[in-house]
């Protein structure tokens, strides 16, 4: 919103024709890093304009996906707009898309067509399933990607082995993080070796990726293979305390003491199930049952304050409310609030990462469907009048 | 595993001090980009090389954490590994590490000292909570900052408001996927600038960046806070069939039509309820439960045909094991086999982003303990003998 020191993204120029979630919140992390990131809208705006909760015609997350970038409205079916942003092509080092595999080149703007325009483009194409194959024309929402790519099914209920979806769209944030990363790779790249490239990113691989480390432990060794869902070590470490919920892990011999020593159960540490790592990995459930009945009994503040001092982890489970307003969030600075022109004051997280000499930072506030158009194609040398005659189409 | 291309990053030389997961993920995936990723490992090796299932020795979670790199150990409370430490710094890019705050200048490791052995580096500090306040000194691990970001909350069971864990690590991840971008973007910059820097980054900061544009929708205007879980979309769209779990989702009116087809009940579409999207987002608990009850009387692979012929998004739910036979994953070549000279033949997922012009790829499998001390120390001068001296000790 202030001006202030460049991003190390600073000079690069982003064609944006993305919508929805994953495109969109790549490019803002990108515009973050002071990336100059066009976003391309059709005459109705990205569908997120409408989705959610809103203020002045502002959804929440469109604001929180879109913001320091510019907006033209284009309409690329007509050939005046596809002739515009043929002239926007040039100037741009980066060409994103999410469309359904095929549809940009049925749109005129295959690889082929745009790489003429501009030789050493990184032209990338995000998808939901890959470019070929079975699920390659289905339309993508998240919850379809947390179904196929085992995530639903790692969160699936303990007792009724019903699959469960995460409540937050994991696929979506995640496939938006792999791709802001690899198109930063192929600018870098570029800078080396002055070759531009095409960059595709499925979903479905972006999610089989993330999850492989931890979550497809059972299955990483072929011929050995451990039903996936007993490789998983993964604990539900949540405890219920007199006054609200905190979660509470002893991994280490000292950290077990700790807790020992906190509960006031010292004869557990002559429970011969406890003794050691393993063995309070394979007798978990006792341990996280009895551990369980003891917490009860005190407030969280009380156990917090009492776990800290004997250096067991902890932390209150928070409410969403509750993390805003936490002192270690306030600390980092991590939540920051803007004056949006129409949408009014707004909360956003900063950009996580902190770069000493090229900070990120949140440039300016989501923009308005064509905000920019006359900025925008104005540098490139349209007249106000054939922006208007453009627009009004 | 074969020659082949260079990658983005090929040319780049990270010394990697990580262990656990939030490092070794992110520095794992510039290596699968062409990095020469160093991990220096304490006599002792990383934790996660004892944590979980394991073959020969290796731990599934560390053969796919740290791949693609070469592993040398030095014992940096030694004068000796810290002086053979001291040769790398000036061969390095980057410099990264995931100690608690404070640690690596106790060690004499600081961003002072290592720049005045390379003056452009990108030297990268990953914490759990930030530099200073009331938890910077605390140990991290995953649940933590789920129970602190309010992931845990936003999981919650709907029916008692029990906060839940999601039961794969996606703070340690996504931090990871926001250090790779950030550690590349640094790259860029200095590429363009000449200059390194010091990025830090903690994983609570990445969590709440990662939540923001649709875990926070209710708390994004200011005096305008709706109750954060009353502002989130996402339903559970998991159903059950005569023989499994499917995922279905009907969002616009022609995909609520083709469901409605599909089902073979065209009085819904008369139904005030259901007539436009917003009536079906309020009405989404009954619409939810008229569904369900029809999806019980067919089997999963019927309904799926007849909704993917209708254009209605949806998936079955897999199972990790159906996930690595799953056709559209044969055809996207998501996961590959390798054979580890000591762990035998494992399954990773391959780098998720594909590049046309510097493919990334998995270089080599992950490193036993030491496996390139001699050929690393080798490289800058150390001799044999000298080598094992340091190793010995």
């Amino acid at each position: 919103m202030t001006p202030g020191p460049d991003g190390p993204l600073e000079g690069i120029r982003i064609l944006d024709l993305t919508s929805m979630i994953s495109g969109p919140v790549a490019t803002m992390l990108l515009a973050d890093q002071g990336a100059d990131v066009i976003k391309v809208e059709p005459p109705g705006g990205d569908l997120v304009r409408a989705l959610g909760p809103n203020r002045a015609g502002f959804t929440a997350t469109f604001v929180s996906s879109n913001r320091s970038k510019r907006s033209v409205v284009l309409d690329l079916k007509t050939s005046d707009g596809l002739a515009a942003l043929k002239r926007l092509i040039p100037t741009a080092d980066v060409f994103v898309q999410n469309f359904r595999p095929g549809a940009i080149e049925r749109m005129g703007l295959g690889e082929d067509v745009v790489r003429a325009l501009r030789s050493d483009i990184i032209y990338v194409s995000i998808s939901g399933f890959g470019e070929t194959g079975p699920y390659a024309h289905k339309r993508v929402y998240d919850p379809v990607i947390q179904a196929l790519s085992g995530l639903a099914s790692i969160q699936a209920d303990r007792d009724t082995g019903r699959p469960r979806m995460v409540r937050t769209i994991i696929p979506d944030k995640t496939t938006a993080l792999t791709a802001a990363q690899a198109i930063t790779a192929a600018l870098f790249s570029r800078e080396r070796t002055g070759r531009g490239q095409h960059v595709k990113l499925a979903m479905l691989d972006a999610m089989v990726a993330y999850l492989w480390p931890e979550g497809m432990t059972g299955l990483t060794f072929v011929g050995r293979e451990v039903h996936a869902s007993r490789a998983q070590l993964a604990q539900d470490l949540i405890f219920e305390t007199a006054d609200g919920y905190i979660t509470v892990g002893a991994v280490s011999d000292a950290e077990w003491r700790g807790l020992c020593a906190v509960l006031e159960r010292s004869e557990w540490l002559d429970d011969e199930r406890f003794k050691t790592a393993a063995g309070r990995v394979i007798n978990a459930a006792e341990r996280l049952a009895m551990t369980g009945m003891v917490l009860k009994q005190r407030d969280g503040a009380d156990w917090l304050e009492r776990l800290d001092r004997e250096g067991v982890p902890c932390a209150p489970v928070l409410s969403r409310e509750q993390v805003i307003e936490h002192e270690q969030i306030r600390v980092n600075a991590t939540i920051e609030e803007h004056d949006h022109a129409i949408a009014g004051r707004i909360r956003q997280a900063r950009p996580a990462a902190r770069f000493s000499a090229t900070p990120a930072r949140i440039r300016r506030p989501a923009p308005a469907l064509g905000e920019h158009s006359r900025e925008v194609l104005g540098e490139i040398g349209f007249t106000a009048a054939e922006v208007d005659a453009l627009v009004s189409r």
